[in-house]
């Protein structure tokens, strides 16, 4: 069982900490972290309910959560803080007032005074410029400073969901590599997939499914046109896909190829699995850094003469979003403990040639990294 | 062909008349109306590259628009811009940078002197609070206010987009009713379009495909039960989706009903259709309001007894993003002219009872509104 109540209680400790007197959320990830609010799937383009701009979870430091939500499906989340003792009843805003005012009210229900306001990293321009109108005086920083620490490290509850995430993600790789048959296109693959994870119960995909067939000898640049070229003898195929389930994430990277593999392609996809597993193996918890884990994986493919071609960082955290911190990146020195979860994602893309990336969810634990996924790393082989 | 260097000139003549030097655009519908860079489906949790926050399109009175792009994905944002003079080269920000030093370097390349700064309105509360420390002697303001007016008016070729993409819709609505049959779940339904719209040419889709399965005599709040409840005789079932066709929207709905309805359902649905052509005919250019077409389907509905269980605006403006202004709402007293695009959607949802709606985008013309899609809105018959 996720434990909200706890988290809140955490969260709450912290706020009084740093000084802060209110959070602002925004329907999202961290709300749903902090008080079990499911976060849905994304509007693709724009959403647009009147007073969206002013809709969020307002936390405090005693006070139960309030949540404001449009009148215009404001149901959903009526319904969602039912059994949730840690909510006050929703505030709806409805088209008769003006949502300003409403937030001014819920504001006021605060006390700031010698207390600053956290507020979504990712919140929007438009409610940041209506909360400093409201609260001219106020000091603001960003809620990640508090939140993104606690998220870095998860329960065996959390743990089973990012597993069971992962095993979506098998069952779709199996039924699309049942259907990757030449004269398929990456397009069609792609469809199958997004339709196989909802069919075994993902809530939603975790990011756009990428398919994508490369051939050097025949046909470079074909990661364009994925809707007409078929696949042939020659291609490698790269699936990288991931999937949300019951509000935990799975990122998920196999690579199969049609026809004979020439030998300096299964050469690129031993570099790559080497590259992944000397990185698991170094990562124990308190002894390596982000950073230190991604020089690992990176060496193992310099060595090999692919360098260049290792365009990326060797991975990122993962758990209620696909991509969240700490960072398998140069950038970041922050030291790897026990129960942090990462993609390990080693890959070789030759521009305009060869593609190949092998890539897993990763536990930290004090004897290395351990897989959430069971599926075969091999060299998945088509026609 | 969407004229780009024409939107440019006229967004650049308003910033003058407003005193603005710099507008800052997150990539989306916004940088994609002006300059033509794709807006992308999202991501579904969250994406960090690092730098992201300061990622974007910055815009002077004459300097060429200063694309930044994170270095890992990078290379998506420079194929973009060739081919397109008003951009300057993208500025790549590297791991070896710090990002709020390339922002620094990026806004001093514009002549800020007396002049304001407009957001993107749903820009990050990071990347507010990063411009501020910038430029903390400047006035910001939303950059909606200066680009909703130019988008609410349609050009032909944008029209031929949408059609399209209602095209798109229709299609994937006849493979909806051949797969509806007694025993499906509305999930699988769901899964079947989302599959379908990619299959027939989608960018991805404009907002999460929703199939309800309604039937107040069996079975009340079935909609929580998507993926488990299977369709039986006297279930209604209503289909909401939409997609994005080369950046331009579709929002589509039609009704159906599974074995005989009864003669109450019926006269739901004719009173659907009738608060739908009374909106679409008094949709004349220039001569009626957003509030007012709005009130005139209301009306219908009421007069028909069903006024709290149309619950929701009529409609809202749709192009590249598929919410946006106008509102066909109480709110909003914007006249309607020639070229709007609107949804006009009634609808009638009896709370744990049956749902029924129909769904067109409707052009505004002198003559009144015209549905921009073909199908019929007939109640569709399963079983």
């Amino acid at each position: 069982m996720l434990d909200f109540a706890n988290r809140l209680e955490t969260l709450r400790a912290r706020m009084e900490e740093h000084k802060i007197g209110l959070m602002f959320l925004t329907p999202g990830a961290n709300l749903f972290y902090l008080t079990g609010i499911p976060h849905r799937d994304h509007y693709r383009t724009d959403h647009n309910a009147y007073g969206d701009w002013a809709v969020g979870g307002y936390i405090g430091l005693n006070e139960g959560v309030i949540l404001t939500a449009p009148r215009m499906g404001g149901e959903y989340f009526v319904s969602q803080v039912e059994g949730k003792p840690w909510f006050e009843p929703v505030r709806i805003i409805d088209e008769s007032e003006d949502p300003l005012e409403v937030m001014r009210q819920v504001v006021s229900r605060f006390d700031l005074k010698g207390r600053r306001v956290a507020i979504e990293d990712h919140a929007w321009a438009e409610t940041v410029q209506a909360l400093r109108l409201l609260l001219p005086e106020t000091e603001f920083m960003m809620a990640s400073k508090l939140i993104a620490p606690m998220r870095m490290i998860k329960s065996e509850a959390e743990l089973d969901l990012m597993r069971k995430a992962g095993q979506i993600c098998d069952g779709a790789l199996q039924e699309a590599l049942a259907r990757l048959q030449l004269g398929v296109t990456a397009w069609d693959i792609e469809n199958e997939i997004d339709y196989q994870l909802g069919m075994m119960g993902a809530d939603f995909n975790s990011f756009p499914t990428n398919v994508l067939f490369t051939n050097p000898l025949k046909d470079p640049g074909l990661s364009l046109r994925k809707a007409e070229r078929r696949l042939e003898p020659g291609d490698a195929i790269t699936f990288d896909f991931g999937c949300i389930y019951k509000g935990y994430a799975s990122d998920f990277g196999r690579t199969a190829f049609a026809g004979e593999p020439p030998a300096e392609y299964l050469r690129m996809h031993s570099l790559v699995l080497e590259a992944q597993q000397a990185a698991m193996h170094a990562m124990k918890a308190d002894q390596i850094t982000a950073a230190q884990a991604n020089a690992i994986a990176r060496s193992v493919i310099e060595k090999g003469g692919y360098g260049p071609e290792f365009s990326h960082r060797l991975g990122h955290g993962i758990g209620v979003t696909v991509h969240e911190p700490p960072w398998l990146d140069v950038v970041d020195h922050t030291i790897l403990r026990a129960g942090m979860t990462f993609t390990v994602e080693p890959s070789i893309r030759i521009p305009n040639g060869y593609h190949n990336r092998v890539e897993d969810v990763v536990l930290v634990t004090p004897e290395g990294g351990v897989s959430l996924y069971g599926t075969s790393r091999e060299l998945y082989r088509v026609g």
